[in-house]
């Protein structure tokens, strides 16, 4: 039996935490399993960390950037290993070079290449526990790298993947994947499981349980990956293949505030005007995400997008340099709720019952998009929570 | 022409002195030298990092405390090579690993065993300025290791002579070496050149301008060092050999207040008894300075020596075991200061200057010892400061 145990940065936030954590460690060791533990950095240290960077410069060069942000999960992986020895459980703590976590030359993003297990296959075979400083990569040259925000859950379910681990378990300060934000309605349950699938439509659609990548590598390497919580014992979320789910229609209502909507009115429709567009956008970076257009009427249309709320303003600075778009209407009053479940893959009436649903409380919908098992709708932000809680209610998610 | 330069704490304590000390270095690199840079931890930061260690572990596990210890240096490096990119001049940050620092596997204190100077030697071709993280290394095996306080001048020294470097700069927050401390005697005058051996002795008396092993390092590997401030622009002091040296009387004076004694009255004078308590002692750390033993009288002798005042409770703990040791006494109101000079060497008379001057001002000595180019003494600690000034004085050592 192998677990790879992941820790996020507030199961790490003082040294208190991290005592804890280290408790937590030793009973999984306790009931006989091996286990690699992978840290984040505490609570803070990056974001502080990325702030001493931008001081010296607005784009600071890639490879130190890497060098210094990947001293946060230095700090807390040695921290973690020196409590773990001091309690009588042999550990040893492994940057991501020393663990053979190998990655490409992209800094500040690297993607992981393969993962050279003989040292931790050599240490896990000694008994040690590992501890693993997550986050991190090293080049075939030996830099160090870093794989991005939400770097940690990849690190542990890259290790889990290679090392073939019976379990890979993600500790956060949340008890795992609710069917919608607890904090908007009081009576959302904690899914027992999740599919990969829905879980990634989730955390794209806003859900920030889990980071997106984690999950499609997961699923890829058919890695069992469960998310609790280490402030308490409850069980947490299985994120399980769709085979071992339950036919369940709607699984979740994930809400997303950080969203605004762009439209352009009376677009020429002809061919590549959507094309221009999009380019300029992405070439500024810009993550555009709904994106809807009608059949024209009179040779023009209309083109409806969203992007986050914190990069509107970069892009109306670009679409103000676009001779396509000139009747442009932005709006950032609204949310984009979208209902989660692999039941509507082969159930009818799951939209109905969102469109009637809504209808009924006189919440307009200015947007809708869809997917295979997602359903996006956008509205009015002052409905944001009331729409959350009417659809919680239609889909029986407290059931 | 190849500098290399190190810079300590107090020159990278803030964001702006890392700022300050990137324009320091790209003077050096505009004169048309190659530059290679050591660099310390913020001022605070490794103290910082070993309290969070010993928070879990009285003796906290060494290979995590190195990994935990070092990445003290490596922000410091990572922002200094982010400053000097983005001031225009390619900088490329370095891990003791990453710039083949290898060390044998004592953690926590380690020694160099050699240098791979492949890396470094590169990136110099390439017209990189290269910051390196000093105090720290890697085993053969990959594990990180620390060189132990003050590792820093030992990284940039041992990096000056792997690379035969024309010069070696060590920066810190005073001018350079003085006759002695200029807040006790005002006179004090900064020495233009020391001799190696000189600056051996004063590091061991208690003058913390370098560390004793990087002084050791250089004088063994012809490095040409200097020592200066970071905050200004004066000449500093040169440590050169002998040979370079004008014959000078003495050349400085050093004052150490962390100094206990200890006396044993009564010890029967048969061989071994001083073995048993020196090896008692060494068995705990204790570092044993100043050992007095007179001829006995009546089959038994006195015997006297030094220890750290901070050590001093441990010592007695460990002389309260020995059968040996009966009738002792401690004292920690006492200083040792010290006159050093090579010119002691084939000079008379230095030593009966400091006796007549001492007793002129009624000093009693408490102990006496030699070595080639050192005199030190023990007196009472309310006559630190007068010792030291009248001593300054009668050699003359303000003009």
């Amino acid at each position: 039996m192998l677990v790879v145990q992941k820790f996020g940065g507030t199961s790490v936030g003082t040294l208190e935490r991290i005592k804890a954590t280290a408790k937590r460690v030793i009973e999984t060791k306790q009931s006989g399993a091996d286990v690699v533990v992978v840290v984040s950095a505490m609570s803070g240290v990056t974001n502080q960390l990325v702030e001493y960077g931008e001081h010296f410069s607005k784009e600071p060069y890639g490879p130190a950037m890497d060098m210094l942000l990947s001293s946060g999960e230095q700090v807390t992986s040695s921290l973690l290993a020196i409590a773990l020895n001091d309690m009588g459980y042999p550990a040893v703590s492994l940057t991501g070079a020393m663990a053979g976590m190998y990655t490409d030359n992209v800094h500040t993003k690297a993607r992981i290449t393969h993962i050279d297990t003989t040292r931790l296959k050599r240490e896990l075979k000694d008994g040690k526990i590992v501890v693993v400083a997550g986050f991190q990569g090293v080049t075939a040259d030996g830099d160090i790298t870093t794989l991005g925000r939400g770097g940690s859950d990849l690190s542990a379910v890259a290790l889990a993947g290679a090392l073939n681990a019976d379990l890979c378990e993600i500790f956060t300060d949340v008890d795992g994947v609710y069917t919608t934000d607890p904090r908007i309605e009081k009576r959302a349950k904690k899914l027992e499981k999740i599919s990969y699938e829905e879980m990634l439509e989730l955390a794209s659609a806003g859900a920030k349980v889990l980071q997106t990548r984690s999950v499609e590598l997961a699923k890829k390497l058919n890695v069992k990956l469960t998310t609790r919580s280490s402030f308490n014992h409850n069980e947490g979320t299985q994120i399980v293949g769709e085979e071992n789910m339950e036919k369940v229609l709607v699984s979740g209502i994930a809400l997303d505030k950080n969203q605004a909507r762009v439209t352009l009115r009376g677009v020429i429709d002809k061919p590549g005007i959507a094309a221009e567009i999009f380019n300029a956008l992405a070439d500024k970076n810009i993550n555009v995400d709904m994106i809807i257009q009608n059949v024209g009427v009179d040779g023009t249309t209309n083109l409806g997008f969203t992007v986050p709320q914190n990069e509107l303003e970069i892009a109306k600075d670009t679409m103000s340099k676009l001779s396509a778009a000139k009747n442009i209407e932005y709006d950032d009053a609204i949310v984009k709720i979208s209902i989660i479940g692999v039941g509507m893959k082969s159930h009818s009436g799951v939209a109905c019952t969102a469109f009637d649903t809504l209808a009924r409380e006189g919440i307009n919908i200015q947007m809708i998009s869809t997917s295979e098992i997602k359903l996006s709708v956008v509205v009015d932000q002052k409905y944001a929570e009331l729409a959350v809680r009417v659809l919680h209610d239609a889909y029986e998610l407290d059931k």
